[in-house]
């Protein structure tokens, strides 16, 4: 059929050789409405994309290049930047100063505030001059299931990262509704080592990490500041919440296990789970599971889905809430085409995986 | 669009709840052309299908069913049949009989000779009777890039076991040609654990399985009569070659390594792919790798594709192959959506994934 | 030398088959002061060890017999039951009668009270009658480090289950001293799939756990009752905590990350770590890391090592501890060893590894 | 017992931070008759070994120092290298005249000839000159169970690699007794990804090994001269053999699968077993398992153990021969112990574990 050939949306993916943006390249290569206008990579800068990808061929004859801001503007209505903290905000400018509409996966955009992102990442900040506190407010926060309406008429969105994502689809609906208290809350979030990045290191090694699990970056996490700023916002005062992140043996998936008190302790898990199913009705990522019924991560690898469960300790009125996601789906790449979908008018759906190939 | 709702093929799926049969409700649930007619399993009959696999939901509402022939045939213009060895043939005549045709993945109509399946089954043959002798001559062995002709023409596939797909998608190339000696062949092929099935047994528990590598089946696993049986019909005399399976620590995947004698010493590895790329020319599942690039299982994890490397010892005249395939897809499930395909009419690749998420 | 030769402690190993019993085999085999006198087991009974366990070959040309309590008591000064719940109950009575030392790696005496047990092993306690009130009440619960000077004297040590010890480890220092508060206590704990057991089951299949971490026994956990039981009685008064168990995709090991508050906020982590360490001083077993050093799984396996780590957010006066331990040694057989030691009047560490094969 | 304190031989650790050098902390740190020297290591010099190595805690309060000859000279008797190729042969020639043995665990002295080293490992010898022909010719390859009466009289032991100790334990019974053509030999070996060592690298990352399997080094890959060298010794004349590693997704172990053909086609699997047995009578690290059960790599984890297993196919008169190693033993650190016992005139087996933690 001629019509499912005609691409409306020619998009530049600036980062393509890490993990996030080997996903962005599939999914918009298979995309029916989409299609890559220019690969940009640090790696094998002008070689044929096919040619050092063996397992990832795709249409066309793509070479990898080297960002060039004025190419990028001429082929390209988006651009999606995979790029380390604090480089992204070098190109964003330009970018849209060219009127190419970006989506940001660093976390360059995600805090209203530059200053603050400049307190949480300090290295970067020292790194990179940056003086676009207008580009920090004007940015729209990419979750998708809750601020698609911004996100339709954005030009710039900061894509959430990958364990604000499972756990804000936890906390929103419950501080957002005033049914937890804001004080205490826990969140114990696991990972698989895809997490960490394509670039070499010694604790990422098969040898290192495989039989083992390990608790990182405790207290001190960046994306505790993230959470807190987005979970702030819908308690309506300052959240200041526990968030310790563990490295699994695992390539993707990311279960977050979140425990909070209820306002109303004689809520049951049945209450509960009407309450998040209400709140995410008829949004085709999120599934909330029966009572009883305990997500694994990979129920829902290499899809978009977030699947939830929710538990309550009747003798002393704790909720406990579980999520999993893709991490480099959901939790980075395929939220990033969720937010494109809306953005260019399509269900926010098209292109996206829902069902796993189980096991 | 209405037009790519109109689904023009239904099919039984019998053996739903197996690895097999996940892949295939999947897949033709996902798929442009087919819809699923009827869900047989033994697991939870008279349950709803999403109910129990919350981590596939598919379109409607199935309920998964007993086989019973008569209705099976009243839906359905397919049936895939994902069950034990000898329980195949027990169903297959009756559905042919009621005109529906079938794709059958075990074992039961690989040999041309009902005689040769005793002989290798002996434990099925012993506990299923039979004497469907013209089913086994008239049934066509289901490897697709081979016998697409045949395939389209026919009523009943017998879809080639997972080692086989892998083993003989490199050797039919270069024995049909006469360019392999016949004689000394080793087949060393490594697969995961999914091969095992989902049934619970102790060997395939994660705790005994992670961590290990080991050989089983030494000398007088089944498949190698399978191998030998295509083998030999390509080579046009009786093949007798060793293949030796080993179990290694993931889920899916098999690697076969394929050594060979060449009887012109004088070719070099790039003389053999040229050969091995012209053999399977358009085929959209086969990727023949540049010399110097060998496969890992997990470029094709999750996909249809084989992908191939060829190199050759100058100092022997020894030709080593490599193939890699999804054991699940190109080796169980997918290859029987390819000959599905085929039978109804279509593009092989039809509803068929080509490009894995890597990682 | 003759003298190593000279063991002066007989040991019935009760259950030898499943992953606790292979431990004990193998930790008796090579203990110095102990010998094997009688490997009980379900299965391969009338076989010899060696043969049908050709990866642990023992001294000796030990058979696999069924229990019979005459038989152990003329050979046998101890007896360690590695038995489902409920069964160990049946024997023990018998065993102590006959002047066999027991100790029970069942949960069956970790109780002081036969009623509590009935309450959270109901299953069990339908299935298997119980009256013995009064060996409930005189079980010694084994965690060794601060039992001791009771196990020495006891003649049945009910060892701590597996969550249990990693958990109490950490919770024990710090409720004894009334340094955190015992409301709001939460354990997230994730395990390896051999805590699971040896017996065929489809959610442990390699298939099935690989690359995938999920929740379960959410809220209910029957660990939950053991923890608190033993929390309360260093609290002084009942603590209710949530605890929630996760299935990692590794074989052997625990991490547990506790969260608490603080009694005295002002409290750094430096602190608390010198307030555990010196809880735990010359304990051979107990590693305190330094502040900002997290342990992974594998830094403790095959030893029968606690490490332990101590954080404490300045913002919310709350504490973050963490421990690890390989699941089968100190959580399992390893501390039943070292309770053995420690009843036969021997240094506690004899015979135990402290330092794993890396990596 | 005074006298379990009375270390007898002292040893200098050259290169103690990568995979091979852990190993040898350990089994030196807990050997009965020797103590660690000196540790020398690229990484932390000046550094506490146990303050950076805080999963491996050793005896005394070592440092880890930059490589000094002098030094180790005054406080050692023998120096193990486990250094880069090429390098150690810097060291090697230094040490021996200051009367320090050398164990090295590099490729350096595995061949008689330094031209054939040279021609085998180019690079290595473009980077650094060596002039040791009389060192190559000196040198004896420590494959413990062949050469321990040479061994026992050395000064300068060049351990074998990891993938030749697995292949050769397997091939030089038959080879020696001409039981098998020396012609036509397959060796289709399976390794973990600790020898790949520890410098990280993006091929050993886990997000790219786990659920993968892949060949790598088909047709040259290194281990094939060394293979070929001593399989040449043993048979009388050169043999030139098919060499092909994987990569399987585990940290540690190798398995070898070898085909070959036997000179008497009327030889059982019963007979080579019993053959085999007798070729390795009273060794304390080889089993010869019975026919029909095959080993896992598991089985010899964190052992100096090779297990093997024969079969024969009566069909064609073809061996098929399988051995288990863990590479970083048995295959690098545990052999150099076992050839260092043999030079202090040790049993073999001193401190060397031959049980693993199963599973």
């Amino acid at each position: 059929m001629a019509i499912s050939t005609l691409k409306t949306g020619r998009i530049a993916i600036i980062g393509a050789s890490g993990y996030g943006g080997l996903q962005l390249v599939k999914l918009i290569n298979e995309h029916p409405d989409f299609e890559i206008s220019t690969l940009n990579g640090e790696r094998s800068v002008g070689k044929n994309w096919n040619e050092i990808n063996p397992f990832m061929k795709i249409l066309g004859d793509k070479k990898i290049t080297k960002s060039n801001i004025d190419e990028i503007a001429l082929d390209s209505d988006y651009a999606i930047l995979s790029l380390p903290n604090g480089l992204s905000s070098q190109l964003t400018p330009l970018l849209l100063k060219k009127g190419v509409k970006v989506l940001d996966l660093s976390a360059d955009y995600r805090f209203k505030s530059l200053d603050k992102w400049k307190e949480v990442y300090t290295k970067e900040a020292a790194k990179y001059k940056r003086y676009d506190y207008d580009l920090c407010e004007e940015a729209i926060y990419g979750f998708s299931e809750e601020f698609s309406s911004e996100i339709s008429k954005s030009r710039l969105i900061a894509c959430p990262g990958c364990y604000p994502t499972a756990s804000l689809s936890l906390l929103i609906p419950f501080l957002k509704q005033g049914l937890i208290e804001s004080e205490g809350i826990i969140i114990d979030a696991k990972s698989g080592t895809s997490g960490g990045g394509r670039n070499p290191s010694e604790q990422l090694l098969l040898s290192e990490c495989s039989e083992s699990i390990r608790p990182y970056g405790v207290i001190g996490h960046r994306h505790t500041a993230e959470i807190e700023s987005i979970a702030s916002h819908f308690a309506g005062h300052q959240v200041n919440l526990q968030f310790t992140p563990h490295l699994v043996p695992m390539v993707r998936g990311i279960l977050s296990t979140v425990y909070a008190r209820l306002r109303d302790p004689g809520l049951t898990a049945e209450d509960c789970k009407i309450v998040i199913e209400a709140f995410y009705k008829d949004q085709p990522f999120i599934d909330i599971l029966p009572v009883g019924t305990y997500p694994a991560t990979k129920w829902v690898k290499n899809t978009n889905k977030v699947m939830i469960s929710v538990e309550v300790d009747k003798r002393n009125g704790r909720i406990v809430l579980m999520s999993v996601i893709d991490n480099l789906l959901k939790g980075q790449a395929g939220q990033a085409i969720q937010n494109l979908n809306i953005m260019h008018g399509l269900e926010s759906d098209i292109g996206l995986p829902k069902i796993t190939f189980y096991p």
